[in-house]
């Protein structure tokens, strides 16, 4: 498939692929028949049946889940938004290289194929407080990257980035998509606070206001308001979702990442789920618009996956239950009074 | 040690060990030279700090998970408190012994050690809405079947229970610990409803008003409304103090189990976690009387310590995290700009 421009991601949206429906229906058949009451496993239920609904299998199965980091740098540090310089974006980098970060030891401790995804470190976008973050081009070119670095054998896929500034352009988007003011999206990120926290928010609100007339539709606030990490982000989620790969989605950048293919399709995150709801205090608020509800709420907040990756280990627990369990007629035990 | 009387375990109470101020020293100094922002991996950092503490060992350890599901039946379905009948402790039991239950396939999952320990089955307690539940030798008798189940090897025990009709004691215990209303503390438990479940709040109210004289401790608490397997669970939370394993609880049931135990010794949980918090709407209102969070929500209510186990994942990160990562030092990352 040849994408080149934003047009062409419009095209793909239009026409998601579905859920697998007898996958579905084999999961619901089964998750009543195993010996616990009904309901009582929560949303591990609900876990495996996403999983076969969407990796069109049953039973589900956790035999290769991958990890995708997507790095990317951002002109908009030069306005102050950030409490670490651009330079450990580089570090970080060499850091996942060289094993020694914590979505290393995650997707390690959980069997998980680790690829970071550098996106022209050295080439910032646009510092989007004077311009467009991204030019149309360049915009699609990372929502590409995004989609080829889906793995059609991976069997559940999780999402993460990395990129010193990178809660800024979150904020924009959700700011931009739906409306408050900019501080209500706007919180500490590695470690703004005070002043630096203000003036973050105000670099949001003025930026936001400047693109006001070219944000016409989802991509184009990614665009504008975005970064080569989140629209590569948004990249991925389509790739998988033509792939059959559910996704777990990590912190607020990943969901401000894909709220804006929301706008494009409501559909577009049926094959997604939230990992875990950080710490970064837009990142609530955010999945209350999206209608999702996050796996795990542990006060994390460093973003690169590491929240989707120790999701994994309740993807895990799901699976073992639903395909090891022995069923009432086979354990012999008695079903519910009635 | 003998324990032949409830007054043994009151003398133990009164003195229990406290953590290892080294492997805490050393989990706090190494924690702040992990290369992410200072506090982002949230209650991770919380969970090795813990772990590290109690089981007097830096790095924490996850060689040697294990699980314990104590088992017991229970006089007081003679009242028509549950909706599964009382034979399904047996089916389960023997689910357990096949390998066909979620426990099972959970701790299989996260490479843990599972023992079931039945607890006199065939002998259930006695009807509490009519008379104690057990005598002083035969609750001291279930704490010490509790302790003696801990295996001092072990890096973290994970605790549950099975038993037709146990969120019976289990609100019987809350409800004459910490007042309010019997019905404020009932629920479903396996799915009672509607008029069977008014019943089952009423009979609590009875049994509690019936031994409110007797019940001068927590431990006689726990002889007159509670249960063999809940006792075994508050001694196996306190044989596990002794012998220095750190304790995941699981849900309602494992949560009223140990409440006795801070109303003897605030301190008697500093080495618990609760693993997730239940369906069971009794449980967040008991973790909110025991100043305990959860790590996990996810909806779950089936008990067996499928909760605690499935936090293994969580363990697993967090000691994966501790350990493995490199320091900015190693790694050659800038830190925060000041």
């Amino acid at each position: 498939m040849t994408i080149k421009t934003l047009d062409d991601v419009r095209g793909l949206l239009k026409d998601l692929p579905g859920l697998d429906a007898n996958a579905a229906a084999a999961a619901a058949e089964r998750e009543p028949q195993l010996t616990k009451p009904q309901g009582s496993l929560g949303r591990l239920e609900e876990v495996s049946s996403w999983l076969s609904s969407w990796q069109g299998a049953h039973p589900p199965k956790l035999d290769n889940p991958q990890v995708r980091v997507f790095a990317g740098n951002h002109g908009i540090t030069a306005q102050g938004v950030s409490a670490f310089p651009a330079e450990v974006t580089f570090q970080m980098v060499a850091n996942f290289e060289h094993g020694g970060a914590a979505i290393n030891q995650l997707s390690k401790a959980f069997g998980a194929t680790l690829n970071v995804v550098p996106l022209e470190l050295d080439n910032p976008t646009k510092d989007f407080s004077q311009e467009p973050a991204m030019s149309d081009g360049e915009c699609a070119s990372a929502i590409l990257a995004g989609m080829d670095a889906v793995d059609e054998k991976a069997d559940v896929l999780c999402l993460g980035e990395m990129g010193i500034g990178n809660t800024t352009p979150a904020a924009a988007i959700a700011h931009a998509l739906y409306g408050e003011t900019a501080a209500f999206w706007t919180g500490p990120g590695t470690g703004v606070e005070g002043a630096a926290l203000t003036n973050k928010a105000d670099v949001i609100e003025r930026s936001v206001a400047l693109h006001k007339a070219a944000m016409t539709d989802g991509l184009e606030v990614l665009r504008c308001v975005g970064g080569r990490e989140l629209a590569a982000i948004a990249g991925a989620v389509i790739g998988a979702r033509m792939k059959r790969v559910p996704v777990l989605l990590d912190g607020y950048i990943c969901s401000a990442s894909v709220a804006p293919l929301m706008m494009m399709n409501s559909t577009s995150l049926d094959h997604c789920m939230v990992a875990h709801v950080s710490a970064e205090p837009g990142h609530i608020k955010l999945l209350d618009k999206l209608g999702q509800k996050a796996l795990l709420d542990l006060g994390m907040r460093l973003g690169e996956g590491s929240g989707a990756a120790l999701a994994l280990g309740l993807i895990k627990g799901a699976v073992a239950c639903h395909a090891g369990m022995a069923t009432f007629a086979e354990a012999g035990v008695s079903e519910k009074d009635e």
